[in-house]
């Protein structure tokens, strides 16, 4: 851009490699950080230095945790439910499931979902150590809740032949209106399953 | 939140303190930096922290520049109108005139708006070099080119009464419907100042 020294460009080129973040949104974070005190850039910057060597991956649940811990915080709790478990796609699934204080078994994190388009298979995600997990016979009810898509579909269908020989129940989460949704503006497929989903009052 | 290690909410907090990203996205942004290979967040922290000591502000038009240089590309550049001065809020507005492509003069960045309510007043805006450029007597227009805000009228108003003694011609940004917008969606206040502004066709 005209008149704009490197090092603003780069700082520029670094936000827009961030997901939602456009050429606009990324000038105008730049901008905001040249205005704010050093303390605020540095802030954001000693947190991204140390984001990849303080955290790990649970070897149980492959959730995302501390570095050096043993087990995560919620495959540590005892409180939880150890004969439910929640599959999801993503570590950021986990906390939106937490979020909602629906559930209190234990989690499974896939990294990822079955996508043959771009040669994604089985082997690349934590699907074998779920399989030994269910195996050890704790688990009763897997709730498979991957995305409502079609990777995250096939995914969940690819899980049920591989748990199904287990004896474990298998759930998905239920398809349906969003709540405060208005029936108006739903899609016809969201409108479909919530008709053959439909409910006695 | 819960299950989270302590690394992971320092990243988002980083996040949500920039503006426009709220909790929702600040957690995505984290988990997606998370995924990606290392080179991501160090190439965007090392930016961060380049950017306070690498920049600083052009001596004559307060636009930011390289850390070390005795003026701005835009300053510097002789080819540029010497007798035509946009006068604009933040370094970044500089960019987006430039984008247009429609102004071929020079700038002059006052770095904030006027806001009694606030307490910042003409002492607190690079309003005095402004006033010393104008002096020196080769601009012949001064574009006043803030934000059609309250605060940006106001400034506008206040660089007249200033202005006007030195005898040069002050402009303001005409208001009007944007390119591209439609009448039934255009705010009241924008609507009649469109309709006071009407040109002959």
């Amino acid at each position: 851009m005209a008149g704009l020294p490197e090092p603003v460009e780069a700082l520029i080129n670094a936000f827009e490699r961030l997901p939602g973040i456009g050429p606009k949104t990324a000038s105008r974070l730049a901008f905001y950080i040249l205005r704010q005190p050093e303390e605020t850039s540095r802030a954001l910057a000693e947190a991204l230095l140390a984001i990849k060597t303080a955290t790990s991956l649970c070897p149980i649940c492959f959730h995302i945790t501390g570095a050096g811990q043993e087990k995560c915080e919620i495959c540590a709790d005892t409180r939880r439910d150890e004969t439910q478990l929640c599959v999801v796609e993503e570590p950021l699934d986990v906390l939106v499931v937490e979020r909602t204080g629906g559930f209190m078994g234990r989690y499974h994190v896939l990294h990822g979902v079955l996508s043959p388009i771009e040669g994604i298979g089985p082997e690349h995600l934590k699907i074998r150590p779920l399989l030994e997990r269910v195996r050890e016979g704790k688990i009763r009810e897997v709730i498979v809740a991957t995305n409502p898509s079609m990777e995250g579909d096939a995914t969940a269908l690819y899980l049920r032949t591989q748990l199904q020989p287990m004896g474990v129940r298998i759930t998905r989460l239920a398809r349906g209106l969003p709540v405060g949704g208005d029936i108006e503006y739903a899609d016809q497929n969201t409108l479909l399953r919530a008709l053959a989903g439909r409910q006695d009052l």
